[in-house]
């Protein structure tokens, strides 16, 4: 056949992740959860030999994608195929009695979801570690704040940082909250009434508890639904790709704002080490980890819409319509949304910044952004308010112009006013005022602080996060 | 000018939700918010005129809407509208000082989501209690489940309801989560840094702080934002947006579902006191209310894609190319999602279930619902497994076969099956074995029970939430 | 590696659609397209040996992914990686000449996206011939027409199918006329000047044009844009993926009616040859083809979210924030409504209704229905208006609560109007009404010709779609 | 009631946008509508005194919002209410006879959309127009165009606005069609089958057909839908509100362009006339009209996600689910599409470039840009090759670290490479070669030219396009 890989797990997602969502990984999982519920029903007193249980767990590893597929080819039916080899290998029938399709494959995908979401978590914690490093490197590095794309007040660029970060931190714990209380559909029978369980135990109602019980316990959940009919509200589903996409807020953010200070030269996403640019084009160092990252946040809010369209649209005790939906944007969002970590991470890993033409940029609008305190200085001085404020405005505004229409190349507006009666200040004074006030960058080094505390909390459970560090991207 | 009113707070929406985001109603916020800020930095040793914060209190409920536009035709600018018409009330000028118009516009639009989430809050408890209700009412009401549209399984109509009202508590749980986490974004300055402030408190941190608690006492709220532009991060808007899509999920597949079971004249969400069907077409109960909802939930993706579009957004320290989306999507979708709870409840309130129907539904489909329970009797009571199993299967194809065209309108399986000498059962052995599956429910009742403590449990901080009613709707 | 296909190519995607957008696929189309570059190159005057051009063309059906792959790990840039293989495969080094990668992956893509609409145009015109086909066997197949799904009036089944079939008409006629104006970016060099190839040809305008000619003539296109960038507007990408969506309309609707009727037992969409229900359950033919129909409709619902998040998102002359997201939603979005397509046909194919169970259907509404012809017969027969429309209210009301509350199984309406002295009315002629009533479908007869000629219109310039089947489906 | 206008509606759309959709509006077309229909029956025989015609046209314009409500409020049916207010008027009962309400509001809200739609191109025209107006001024002022927010090669302005430009030409035509072929409805009765209108006409299918005749001719559209059921299909609405996404493109890319040279001061959106920067911050011409341009964008998408949630969700022959969808995304998307492009024009009118910054952008860069002809150059002037390759590279690569750093302000590449002796190149040969390939803009003029041809070909039919000024914007 014809090379049609999944794009986002081969060529952006993680090997970690690719193990979850992979057609092995899959397979090894509900492999693992039959012999489970098999173990569980043993001990609740089914008659299952102790070497029926021996032979499945022997077998599990051999995984043989190929014969399943056959299998398939005559069933019609995946979870039938995949019973039918599972059993073809251990040479006994005796895995997944009572249950019905669902029983198996919503908690294992409730599993894949779990698991992957565990990892995510792992990686945003580290994306927040790396950017609380970034933000303490740079908080004191004065950069020109900008509102509307122009140049506003002075701040630092590590409470730029600061505040993409603090965007991610809000979206982590909404991460923590849902993988802390992420609900399983259990083992609940083809309409949710458990029936089928409580004949096989004839009626035991005690002890189909207790074999879903055990089953939560395997899976390492803590909760699980009551009330479902043959599948878990698809609500559930959205309320995960919802995450992502609030996940990638911050770092979108970060990496379009990262896109315009290359374009200006403040900063760059960096090469990976070893990586050259163009000789022809030395200056050109594309943002493409950035640019590719805000292709990920795309990515995302199109499978969002696919999840959105299965919320609500449950008939009766529910069907399949939501089968290839459900194929289609579990994997691939974990995939886009690991492929965007992973991403994100190397790009803090990686970026530069230019100091230098940073204070060009503070030079060049500095003395705008410090026409307030100068006239509060001039009427200090004795200046009268009205004709200082007249003065200032005149000459801001002919340096502004004489800048755009090329009359003179760097802003010349402290000379100007320097040389105007009515303020009464010297040159020196000016200087100094308006170096002053292009310094003033107010709470931003508290506020880094603050964020790099909040930071160092949120990680202090998962120390994984701290060491970790993507592979390679592309 | 035309009338071109907002057609969703008009027509569906709540006046206590009108309340929150018409006109008046935001700048009434504002008003209070520039008070609580001017008593504070009064407090805090700012020169603030006693008489002229009583002159502000004293004239802050004259709103006339007409001439803050005229205004601002003038200005061209919103907040500097309000603010002349304000202090032009009141004869003084000291609102609004050391503050940006973010700080007062974010901070007052938090305020008008917050008291929103609060209105939605209780409504969705409301609508709990009512489905607690109509599940304990009818938890032992027996109906043909359905998968595929098709019957299936025996439930219980309570098990059904319980079964949506448990995706609806899922999304109650996250919906109170964000009302008790909601951060605002406080008073930081055009860039976040809080440097006018700072100025303003001739740079005493303790005082910029010590305003800022005063304010978030003001709001109600435990939490605030510590590293942001001159926005909030727009990820926020996107939680709440997608919140009120979570809170669809379970009332929107409910009413697919009634749709579809009024369809079997199974169950209908009735008539408003007073109303009558149409009397030439008395079998016409349409579900106009349940196709409402439907189309409330569809309104909602619709602003969920607004929001996203807005997450990840940010430039720099931010622009408004948010503005004009905001103003769309933040009141549009609080009245979508309080229309959809309103009808919601009005249709628990007033639907019907036609138990004979039901029954004749049982009927129809019992009989084959039973066939593995045949199987069992057949063998216990002495017959070969194969040729039971084919026995059964043969007479079942043929009723269907010949229900299907025509040959017989009721299903006579069991009597075919009582003539079957192979099966070696009698008619009234068999009878009694399909009435008994028919009854089979499992665990629904339980279920359902623990479905209502459930919601006994979420709703007993809230007692407001289990007397409220909603209006009458359209 | 782990198994991560593509699920949409592989598992429901024709063989045909996953030619264009395979790996193989791809690589095979850029060889082609490099050499008719080189051709006209050579043609138009540059120096580029015959050996050459035929050494190319000998090797290009050598297509080695793993080998491409390697050079792609070595060089990072997958363009720079196919050319190296190709040449070395040819032992040349002279395609690619004054081409940038744009020039050459946005033509191949468009091209792709070319080939996969006429495969998509085949299809859609194929399902219109079924669709008319089935009408035309219907037509005349009284059902009773549903609004808020409860009965309203009668229609026929084929005047349903061609209500359904028209909406994919006009989505057949708007497929057809992208195909037939799809423009390609062409030849345009870095950033949109054709400055590269204006100094590859000294300056001479005139073979600029003409080699841009040569290769519009080699896609098979008639337009080309003038004005771009490094790349064409990514709205017409969007163009693409929303008549996906618009195809899918008509078909989605259908989908949802027939799942509807087969809870009704009125149709079903049939099994594949072969296929039996489950012995068990015969009752339960599932909907599966349509319930994994709309599934497809909800996916591209999420591509076409996808494609518009580019469109309206350049910057400058372009960037690669694009290319991922192109990367899944273009192959993916073909992969999806292309395995609608094949699905719809299946079911056109094999659905089956059954007109006896439709009967009883018409009977059990039948004298709701024609309560106004009954009204006219009475008045004619001699009754009072007003008195003759209290009785037959009274009447049709008491039935209704009769059917509903079981105390009577089939519609008694024309009895009991028989016996009401106040109507005047014999059980014959209000038998004969009521079955007069019952057949009036209006024009529905004329219009399902109508849609029949318009779509033998459509399809008459391609043969191929006459004849179009799929292949079998899972 | 509390103020709730209708946002978009009054603070950004035009009056004759509003006029289309206001309350008073809708009521004037259905009143032209029901006299129309009327006018057509009496032609065709049916009994309709003459006097009534004249006295429904006599009071069609006493349009009294207020009664109708309350007549609504009583009888909860609000076409109804418009009926009873009317004949009331007129002191007869003789409109709406053989119709439902659906033959009255599709045909209706069909007609609104089609006279938004006309309204929508004159718009689009007239935007084109001044793209093109602004392409030719600027078709040779020479800037640097940037990839990747990097510059890449020369290009010019003219071009730059050309390439949006054809952008929004292609959706121009894409509008263009939809308006041509527009399908209206019609008459078709409660589930399509036009039975009530043959009773009406006693079984005259000819009658029939020339009263529809006469309805599309009212309408003046040329198609209507033959096979329909109580609704048209919903695919229509998404292909509406699709093509106002399509028109979109363009200028938001554009505007996102522009923000971004607003950023470098290259170019500005300018100011209204009259309206000054601030005093205090003269530099800072914040780009207030590109965002919300941006932002209407957003919302279109907002739109079409509610009118994709429509396409394909239709119910047999229909029900109301659609209703409240449509009462919100059909006037909005159109009050938004129509804000956008009088924003769109509104800049194109005002915007400012600045020559001086962007020849100091292009001094800049230019060196860099040129560095594979001076290559050439040396070669030709007797370096070797890999030497010459080796120089540049080395001093490209050391002023581009010089610039970062802040050793040089300036880019001096040439005087470096000037001064190596390996090239062979005098200072003036190089400043020579630097000037000529920074002029090298290709085919830039030559697409100018096509662009502008292709708008004045498009809009020859529409005259009122070239004159169309919006009003002043906020």
């Amino acid at each position: 056949m014809e090379s049609t890989p999944n794009i986002l797990a081969t060529r952006y997602a993680s090997g970690a992740m690719r193990g979850v969502w992979s057609a092995e990984g899959r397979v090894a999982l509900e492999r693992d959860y039959w012999i489970a519920v098999l173990r569980a029903q043993k001990d609740l007193g089914l008659n299952i030999p102790a070497e029926a249980v021996e032979a499945y767990e022997r077998v599990k590893g051999q995984i043989n994608l190929e014969s399943i597929n056959k299998r398939e080819a005559v069933t019609r039916h995946d979870v039938k195929a995949r019973i039918e080899e599972f059993c073809d290998l251990a040479g006994y029938e005796h895995i997944h009695k009572g249950l019905t399709s669902r029983d198996l494959t919503e908690n294992v995908e409730q599993l894949q979801i779990l698991r992957g979401l565990e990892i995510l978590r792992t990686k945003t914690l580290a994306a927040l570690v790396k950017l609380a490093d970034r933000a303490e490197q740079w908080k004191d590095l004065v950069i020109t704040a900008r509102t509307h794309n122009v140049p506003a007040q002075p701040t630092t660029f590590g409470k730029r940082l600061a505040m993409f970060g603090e965007d991610l931190l809000c979206a982590a714990r909404e991460l923590d909250r849902i993988v802390n209380n992420y609900p399983v559909r259990g083992l609940k029978g083809p309409v949710g009434t458990q029936m089928d369980l409580l004949t096989l135990f004839d009626g035991d109602l005690e002890k189909v508890d207790q074999l879903e019980s055990r089953i939560l316990d395997h899976l390492g959940v803590g909760a699980s639904l009551e009330n479902v009919g043959q599948v878990y509200p698809r609500g559930l589903d959205f309320e995960v790709v919802s995450v992502f996409v609030r996940l990638a807020s911050g770092p979108s953010s970060f990496a379009k704002t990262l896109r315009i200070m290359a374009g200006h030269e403040l900063a760059s996403e960096g090469f990976a080490k070893g990586q050259v640019g163009s000789s022809a084009m030395p200056h050109k160092m594309n943002s493409r980890s950035c640019e590719r990252l805000n292709g990920f946040a795309a990515i995302l809010k199109g499978y969002l819409t696919m999840a959105s369209e299965l919320s609500g649209d449950q008939w009766n005790e529910g069907d399949v319509s939501c089968s290839v939906v459900r194929r289609v944007f579990l994997p691939d969002s974990f995939y886009a949304i690991d492929g965007l970590l992973d991403t994100f991470i190397t790009i803090l890993n990686q970026m530069e910044v230019y100091p230098a033409v940073i204070d060009q940029e503070n030079q060049r609008y500095g003395p705008f952004l410090s026409t307030t305190t100068v006239l509060m200085e001039a009427v200090k001085a004795g200046a009268g308010r009205e004709e200082a404020h007249e003065a200032i405005k005149e000459h801001a505004v002919a340096t502004v112009r004489d800048l755009r229409s090329g009359v003179i190349m760097h802003n010349d507006l402290v000379d100007r006013l320097a040389a105007d009666q009515r303020l009464g200040l010297t040159a020196e004074k000016l200087a100094a005022v308006v170096a002053d006030a292009q310094a003033k960058t107010g709470m931003a080094a508290t506020q880094v602080a603050q964020f790099c505390e909040a930071v160092r909390e949120e990680v202090q459970s998962f120390p994984a996060a701290s060491s970790y560090e993507p592979g390679a991207i592309l």
